[in-house]
């Protein structure tokens, strides 16, 4: 479950609802609640995971936004990025899509290319799906299997008290983008607001880092950036046990979008889909980690502690111990402030 | 894919496209274009299946013809007949929801009850999901895996000229229950008109006997009956290279439907969600399959013949070689006659 926010009447409820429900079975060594299901292990002792996401048109694209290419590598992307957090390899996935009568055989057309050639850059072929009329809009739904590297599967619960938080990349630039586009700006003709727009349109999934990080055996829990980093960190410090103080400064932002007349900060903590990956090293090693990280991986920036605590983010921006994080980041079932 | 129907300008043609340009890769047995992907195998010569279904609202099903729990069993049916239909075990599956902001959460969790339960009873475990708004109406997304029970698997393709046609259970019922639902009759009160509704609604997938068929050495190729024997059957034989002929008095047709001015042998034709079995026995042996298939399963009916032939499937009702089958079952992509 990912792209969606925190707290009682959201997402989050549902899925606290559908864990103590439906707890993992036999075959199931981690079931609802992380970024992927995590199946077996095989008798070698592999586990094969499987995660789903759905892109609905109107909440999640809109049609003009993008071309049919670009969407389809962007809906396999979503789910890619959800194995990475895994620290795992992406194999096979299906889509089941719904279609509105309008759309042309050529726009289906072009968002299969999309889709399979995201999914072969990564290792992923199309296996399988469906396809459905769709009384309004599109929907695109895809299930990505993937395996273990190895016997190890990095979970959002392995934080302790004391570890190092760290981010991959840059936050709040996706944010950016989708409000450019939002703001209806002719194409973007700037370097930095090309960037911006990319970044929303065409996510690159943190694959080869997720895996660089579940093997490099420093890492002790990891998360994917979908719905903002107000909205993840409390997730990965709840089912870590721990809460989580972050430095203001120390964030990766996205300068940039201060010259649009947006709040860089608030951008990185509460915009949603910058698939970067979050995640924990023990507080010893960090400095062990920085030097070991590899230079052509995104990089990785520390912002923050994981302390003792129930799940909540106190963000400092000067001396003391800061504000508590109040939670904006992206809730399909929350009605929305703005 | 499947619930879909035939013919160049339909679901079947953009299957068609997907197999030519996207063939199986590396660890893919099979891939686009029958019930559902065959991967593997795994070392010890297992075969794990992946399939996927979308209900539709509007579509697919109508809020008010069913509680929330009914619909949940129907949606995993669906996908559990895919797998009955590669005589494989269902095991995991993962459930991609687009909810409108009108759905009450009550709804939700009958829902969740629904697919869990019905899953459970055919030993699969809700293992993730994800939950999206929705514009406009219900979207239900699974993905359904399997492994195949031993070595085997029955595919669509592996009939041949001779074989003995069969079908389990009986045609038509489901549509003659959907127009007793679109009709909006009170709810039903008679024996039969409860059947007819049970089967459209409560659909029971053939996990038990498609194992069985599978298991007994005697069948080709099987696939389950979603859109309809007269788009189906032509499906069968063109994966194949054979086509076929059936006898109409053979059809085990759902005779009750008559009595409401219905026409039982187009039900059982072109009626589609039965969710039977449709699966050729090597000719010379289906004497012998017949009195060794076990009488607590749904009855297998012996309905034609596979003979020489690219796809086409003939109908005899009296002497004579009949006339050229229609394809008239259902198809998402195809303007409506009615």
């Amino acid at each position: 479950m990912s792209r969606k926010h925190a707290y009682p009447h959201g997402e989050n409820g549902i899925v606290r609802l559908l864990e103590s429900r439906y707890p993992a079975g036999a075959g199931v060594e981690r079931g609802i609640g992380d970024d992927a299901a995590v199946l077996g292990p095989e008798p070698e002792g592999e586990y094969r995971l499987v995660t789903t996401d759905m892109l609905v048109e109107q909440i999640d694209f809109r049609r003009e936004w993008a071309p049919a290419r670009k969407l389809g590598r962007k809906a396999v992307s979503v789910n890619l990025s959800d194995i990475a957090a895994m620290g795992a390899r992406p194999r096979f996935f299906t889509v089941a899509l719904g279609l509105p009568a309008d759309v042309p055989r050529s726009w289906i057309a072009q968002l299969y290319r999309g889709l399979t050639e995201q999914g072969n850059a990564f290792g992923a072929s199309l296996v399988g799906g469906d396809l459905s009329a769709s009384p309004s809009g599109i929907v695109i739904s895809i299930t990505l299997l993937g395996e273990s590297v190895g016997r190890t599967v990095l979970y959002r619960s392995g934080g302790r008290a004391g570890d190092a938080l760290y981010v991959t990349g840059i936050l709040g630039r996706s944010a950016a983008g989708l409000r450019l586009l939002q703001g209806g700006r002719p194409l973007p003709n700037r370097r930095a607001e090309r960037e911006a727009v990319r970044a929303h349109l065409e996510p690159e999934p943190r694959c080869e880092a997720g895996m660089w990080l579940c093997q490099c055996g420093m890492v002790r829990c990891m998360m994917d950036l979908s719905d903002g980093l107000s909205a993840d960190l409390p997730r990965l410090c709840a089912a870590s046990g721990t809460a989580a103080e972050i430095d203001a400064a120390s964030l990766p932002v996205f300068r940039e979008a201060a010259a649009w007349g947006f709040d860089p900060a608030a951008l990185a903590l509460d915009g949603g889909e910058d698939f970067e990956l979050l995640f924990a090293v023990e507080g010893a090693r960090s400095g062990q980690f920085e030097k070991m990280y590899p230079a052509h991986l995104p990089p990785a920036t520390r912002i923050g502690t994981m302390i003792r605590g129930k799940g909540q983010v106190w963000i400092r921006s000067g001396g003391g111990r800061g504000r508590l994080l109040g939670n904006h980041g992206y809730d399909h079932f929350r009605p929305k402030a703005e």
